[in-house]
């Protein structure tokens, strides 16, 4: 079980020195590289990086099976309601692990797994929706929030708790699993308080890094995903990314050639999945590589507004859409392929018609046609000039996704590294927090309120 | 029923001269804007962009109307086979306008829709999965390529054809509606050779400008969509976006804007509705824009790698996700929020623990909520000199969609002139194309082979 890296066609002796990279470049930021990993190392001797050692910590995951085993005998749906790094996990690896059209199965079809969905917004559409699909005597909800204060989180989980105790009455505690700080925060406060059954996200590890933890684990193992599996597989890749010769990491390794590619104005980072499971994969990635790289200071305090801007695509379907921008459109990307090596089932195409002109298809399966697209683009972008890299999983299974995941988290936080900033905060979301807080009636915050309206309500708008 | 365009914060006024467009800038262009207008209206005269006269042309709508009752009363399952842009109107579509979890819903709750799915991949996953949850005989497939020899399509139609006639036997074709050109083609062949029901893309309507062809309407009047509401919304918007003065005509001045952001750097268009019903239509609208837009040739034959990168975000969610990388990044981004006045429905906040900090919030909606995150996101980002502008919907119905898809469509052609490209084609796909030709054994291609092998395995790769 390895994750394959193939960045060939990132390289100046296929691209050109314009932009390719060279080997002279990649081997000029060894010494850093060097700096990077023995900074990391020591933070993490020190325990100040504890997402590391998610993936061995058996503790909490013999904790989440039996919750998870107990919450499967009582319900028939789990409803996960958190936002950003307390829904993105769940969703790309349910994606990933789950049957596509899980929740329109018969629950044996579904092995043990519970019906599953993410309420990720505050539209009131999707939640009345969603509530209205359910009968609430079958429900469990999944509280998801680091500081137990996440507008949007709090507002659902309001809501929900009405939802159920007017239905089920005194005992609506019961259907709810509170997923927060160990020791702090009102969700903490509250489970402590009033008995609800709770989760902690171990201290230190933030939400985008925080798949491992129970923010993940227990709603996937509610679905049906062997989560044992994927914390091995995660472990697996521990000795890999955690090597000191960039050059044999592939965290590492592709961090750096980001790094360099951003560097010759290749601003936009596209993850293209090959597959239907792994497609939500990059609505992960982008989180991860936004929040923790998109900033405006350094670790100096040097004004820099840096960070590759991450794009989804799925392939093939993208190639009707995106492909010819990507072909033809400005040197401002990299393409990351990701390629199942075995797509776990696979179609012959019988016979088409001869006016088709497809007849020669006929014989052939489904699986060589999406691996020769996947193939014929990565080839016609790079005799266009366009740089891109392939990681190919042997198959979509929990031991790959786990590796690949733990991968893209060690090789954000070396980005982090060569990028100069902060790859653990994410300072520029506190202004909108700020003015919402105002809008909606904070105490404390009349003063924002009226910066507000002044922004908002200017003489002079432009409006057709 | 009116769209809303207020684009305060795309202007110098707001945003400073570097990044914000100034009245001289917007003017400077008029001269240019007329001989476009000109231009537009008259290759519309002579018959050349028959997408304008689409919502007016009632004929078709009859035919699909008539035909999807017919497949209403037989089947309770409808499947799309096709891609890019035979799909992603639907699916854009399907979203905003039916419920939520509409294939999850007992058949009265859908009105008369039919469940609806739709394969826009080859990944045999994705197709076996869907074929495995439906019965033959409650199954309708359309299939839909102008060309009628888009590969993928051609397959999936091939794997369904087989999968329906072992089960029904011989009136397997009856499963079967071909969505094609009016003469030409294989499929248009199969149809009047085989005797299946077909429908028309009008002549000289490509594939992305083909919602409101039977491509689309179909589709989406078997979900249960109002197609007559639809079409009439985007007629009431054709007065409005065939006006000559550029500052009057919301389609043109959004495109001038854009325009002119991207000279000044902003080289990424982010749409981002703040609404789950919206949220598909930024991937509708990724297509137009990138494949429309996105040439390495203007049309003097000039070689220009131009083209916006076309983002899909959404509001709330995204705030927790990429909302850091567009306050504190690099400035290249355009924002372009999505926001209905009315969501159709509310909830009321209840009560929220005093521990949370968040009880100010009780007796507030979520419409209160999302509505004032999306202003406070705007006002955020044009603090920190982000532009962005806002387009808004009266509300999430057929006639508002509508008119908003006619506006994106006009919107996209005009900005093809003043980017001085043909938004009507993509040459770009046409390499990739071919290599997937050579590797699945197409004759003829035999030389395009050798090509690729020696691109793709070379003397030295560099793989991990």
């Amino acid at each position: 079980m390895r994750i394959g890296f193939d960045y060939t066609n990132m390289m100046a002796s296929v691209l050109g020195p314009e932009r390719g990279i060279s080997e002279a470049e990649l081997e000029g930021l060894r010494p850093r590289t060097e700096a990077i990993h023995r900074d990391l190392m020591a933070r993490r001797g020190k325990g100040l990086l504890p997402f590391y050692e998610l993936p061995f910590d058996k503790g909490p995951v013999d904790d989440v099976l039996k919750l998870a085993g107990e919450l499967c005998r009582l319900f028939e749906n789990v409803v996960v309601l958190g936002i950003g790094g307390s829904a993105l996990g769940t969703l790309a690896l349910f994606r990933a692990l789950c049957p596509l059209h899980h929740n329109l199965l018969a629950r044996k079809e579904r092995g043990s797994g519970l019906r599953l969905f993410v309420l990720d917004n505050v539209d009131p559409v999707g939640i009345s929706e969603t509530l209205d699909l359910l009968a609430p005597a079958e429900t469990v909800f999944l509280v998801i929030s680091k500081s137990g204060s996440t507008v949007e989180t709090m507002c659902q989980f309001s809501i929900a708790q009405d939802w159920v105790s007017r239905r089920v009455g005194a005992s609506f505690r019961d259907h709810f699993v509170l997923i927060t700080d160990p020791v702090s925060g009102p969700l903490r406060k509250l489970a402590v308080d009033e008995g609800y059954r709770s989760c902690s996200i171990p201290e230190g590890v933030g939400g985008r890094f925080s798949l491992f933890t129970p923010v993940g684990l227990l709603p996937l193992a509610l679905a049906g995903v062997d989560i044992r599996a994927l914390l091995a597989g995660a472990g697996s890749m521990a000795d890999r990314v955690t090597l000191g010769d960039f050059r044999e990491n592939p965290a590492y390794l592709n961090a750096a050639l980001q790094y360099l590619a951003y560097g010759k104005g290749l601003h936009i980072a596209v993850m293209m999945p090959y597959s239907d499971r792994l497609r939500d994969l990059a609505d992960w990635f982008r989180q991860l590589w936004a929040e923790s790289l998109g900033k405006k200071v350094d670790l100096e305090g040097n004004l820099v507004h840096v960070g590759p801007t991450p794009v989804k695509a799925l392939g093939t379907t993208d190639q009707h859409s995106q492909v010819q921008l990507y072909m033809e459109g400005p040197f401002d990307k990299v393409v990351t392929f990701l390629s199942p090596d075995d797509y776990g089932c696979d179609l012959t195409i019988p016979s088409l018609s001869a006016a088709s002109g497809l007849a020669y298809l006929e014989g052939h399966t489904l699986a060589e046609l999406i691996r020769s697209e996947q193939q014929a683009t990565a080839v016609a972008l790079t005799k266009n000039g366009r740089a891109n890299c392939t990681l190919s999983l042997p198959a979509v299974t929990p031991e790959a996704v786990g590796a690949l995941v733990y991968m893209l988290e060690v090789q954000t936080l070396f980005a982090g590294g060569l990028f100069g900033v902060n790859p653990l905060d994410q300072p520029g979301v506190e202004e909108g927090k700020d003015f919402t807080y105002a809008l909606m009636g904070r105490p404390g915050f009349e003063e924002k309120k009226e910066e507000f309206s002044r922004a908002f309500h200017r003489e002079s708008r432009y409006v057709l």
